[in-house]
């Protein structure tokens, strides 16, 4: 039943993100305009479908013939976006109705977000997508983006689209372009698929995240919430897509003058941050109290496995960074692995008769030997090579003249690709961003901090410690 | 008493950062050698004072006469750096003291880092300068940086050097070159005096804080520690800094796993976390775990007053980002201002009739009527025009094709100096960039994160809340 319920939904939601033929309602020969920019943008993807753009005041857009109204598209029509003025849109759905049209993404505002005369519209508009079986993505969104499959509803000017393993669920369509301009523009990461909810006046949080439990290019979802519409119905997909992948989540109104605020805002039940809370943790997803975690949960999940366990060993050039290192790991839930007799050893051997060797591992005495890259090298491979260790954290101190050197590190990381490894670099900005760019191309995960390089490899030890205990329930 | 110590102290300091000549023992004409960084570092920076390289194998290196020993100088030296192996040390220090150099800054490391010989090498480099009465920085350092004054004895690789309001101490000077590697390569904020302690076997943590609390150009101190030689003298420093100046600091230590990794790797009582966070509240410093954070506190000190009391307004163009920012504003301390009848009907009559604002105060409504530029612009003047709003977050976000413009904001702000703001900004990436610039270049704090934003405000109301209560007592 459940699963049935699953597959009609990603059915329902799949023509959102592959339609063969779409109508752009709205479509516009002005650049600048938002229906110049939903078809300029999917011709820049290189969108394979038939796209008809629907102007009455228009014969030809961007090279395609305009239709002026879409009764008058010839052939069918799969998926329309409608980016109109909210009073023209009923009319546009009665066209939708007649023309079997699959589903709709209502980019327009002025609905149930704008007073009674909106939430009216916005009733009516739900009772023709009903009556004739048509899926209704907003209003009042941005609708989906899919890089692989080089679809957008999106008016947001789009730059250096990338695929990758995130699916990205937000509340608002706005916020979605914003949070995927800013994915694009600043992180190496690319996005499966992104879905913009805007009023959920169909399409809902629980679909998306029924949609991208079967999505294969999702390898973790990432989700902005504002309000929950319908808590159960979001647990259980949450439940059924935490079996297979990770959902990281952020939502406000955890406190309680945040809590007046997210009610004042959406309206919802959001208030009850307690009931909330509470399916977050039976659904064993991952909440995050800022943008800046979602992202950096997020890209850790897509780039690495998971570990067997929470036992971290930590690799620094800075004896004081691993001690904030070390810090950060306690109070993530991580502990420090106690490395074997034979492991400390190896190193020893190494290093100045004067140093010690632990965990944290302080290379500094190592690279008096064998050179800093040596020293990262050893120490990695070492601490990897531990069967007491499940994961490590490098924290590198880079100096502008040092040569920019990471292969060594990514070999050592892929002979033990069953333990993550994170990085953590502080120095200088033209070479922290040639080493993020050689790490994250080899999916480790680099960090400016070393606290959220911790948080981030803790994510990954929790969502395993929730997977164990539904075996150990089992 | 106090004072008088305290005074000797700084001109004790002096000297290592406006020496009127200063010795370069080592230097040498081979680029990529440290003691050639250190020569070309203080030409690169204009230093006004005489240099004296000094490498008995050479006569003339970077275009400056060169000599033999320090002895072979013919005219007085006030400091000498010394960047030669640690064997030589004590040799080159007999001619400091027969040159009655006052201060040598000891850039070798093989002292008391490196076992037992190492320690007895700096027992007695410590008795030699006691006896001449010179203060010495370091060993194993990589010394001082004096933005304004133009002279530094770092070896580190100098490029867009800056002065600014922080002052900076690091414990090991490797990583101080690090960080100001990293603030100079992507901060907007400049530093005032920097100071790389190593291995403090004469100058220590309390001269330091001594020095940058009477220096003019430093208004906040930021201070990364490992481990503290004389809690006792470092609190009593403490406090007569923070009376004038805040002090914001990194300590790793905190957990007893951290505690362990700190005794192993400094050997000294930084294990016990809670005498340290004892001396840190005591004192009125503030405490952070990041070196992220320590660069958040440091530049929002270093750009704004400080609020008079807690109550803070949010302004923001996504109602989910405010509901975010409200949580994280009642967890670092801050509370939501209760916006005047008089000012919420201000925005109200700009609004359309459906919307209620509040605070967080969604500013979405009245961009519909008044565009965003003046939304942002209304928003803002309106809560800092409010007698009950003590500082504001300003959550931009912005899309690519949004005309970047600040000046409004900044005009605003101008016109409210007493309320701090700062600025958050969710976008693309070079947009954000502009606006950062433009911001900051106008002393207002720009972040990606909500949450460090808003805990970078919060820090200035601890402080103020901290020198409230000095008053009180009094």
């Amino acid at each position: 039943m459940v699963s049935a319920l699953s597959k009609s939904n990603s059915r329902g939601l799949r023509i959102f993100f592959e339609p063969k033929s779409v109508a752009i309602v709205g479509a516009s020969r002005t650049p600048g305009k938002i229906g110049n920019y939903i078809l300029r943008n999917n011709l820049k993807l290189g969108y394979s479908g038939q796209i008809f753009p629907v102007n009455p005041g228009a014969t030809e857009i961007e090279g395609l013939r305009s239709y002026p109204s879409v009764a008058a598209i010839p052939e069918a029509v799969e998926l329309a976006v409608i980016a109109v003025p909210a009073h023209l849109v009923l009319d546009i759905m009665r066209d939708c109705q007649r023309k079997a049209v699959r589903g709709v993404v209502v980019i327009s505002s002025g609905f149930s977000e704008a007073g009674k005369e909106g939430m009216e519209r916005q009733t009516e508009l739900v009772r023709m997508a009903a009556e004739a079986g048509i899926r209704v993505l907003g209003p009042n969104t941005t609708g989906i983006l899919n890089p692989e499959g080089r679809f957008t509803t999106t008016f947001v000017d789009l730059k250096g689209v990338k695929p990758g393993g995130i699916g990205f669920v937000a509340q608002t369509g706005m916020f979605a372009g914003m949070m995927f301009q800013w994915i694009f523009s600043s992180q190496y990461f690319g996005l499966s698929k992104v879905i913009g909810l805007g009023n959920k006046a169909d399409v809902t949080d629980h679909d998306a995240l029924d949609y991208l439990a079967q999505d294969e290019a999702t390898r973790v979802v990432i989700m902005y919430l504002e309000g929950v519409k319908d808590g159960r119905c979001l647990l259980g997909s949450a439940v059924r897509l935490v079996r297979r992948k990770p959902l990281v989540l952020i939502k406000g109104g955890k406190t309680e003058e945040g809590a007046k605020a997210a009610q004042s805002h959406t309206g919802s039940l959001s208030g009850r941050d307690e009931i909330f809370e509470a399916l977050v943790r039976q659904a064993g997803a991952i909440r995050v109290s800022d943008f800046e975690e979602l992202l950096d949960f997020g890209k850790t999940f897509a780039y690495q496995r998971l570990p067997r366990s929470n036992r971290i060993a930590i690799i620094t050039l800075s004896g004081g960074a691993g001690v904030m290192a070390a810090d950060a790991c306690l109070e993530s839930g991580l502990v420090l692995a106690r490395l074997e007799p034979h492991t400390l050893a190896r190193v020893k051997e190494k290093m100045p008769s004067w140093a010690s060797p632990g965990n944290p591992l302080d290379i500094e005495p190592l690279s008096e030997i064998v050179t800093q890259e040596g020293a990262y090298r050893l120490g990695l491979d070492v601490v990897l090579s531990d069967p007491g260790v499940d994961l490590a954290l490098v924290v590198m101190s880079t100096l502008r003249m040092a040569r920019v050197h990471a292969d060594y590190l990514l070999d050592v990381a892929k002979a033990h690709p069953e333990k993550p490894v994170a990085v953590c670099i502080i120095g200088e900005a033209v070479i922290y961003s040639q080493l993020f760019q050689i790490m994250e191309q080899a999916s480790i995960p680099v960090f400016v901090s070393v606290r959220r390089a911790v948080a981030s490899l803790a994510a990954l030890y929790r969502y395993r410690r929730f997977l164990d205990s539904l075996v150990k329930r089992a």
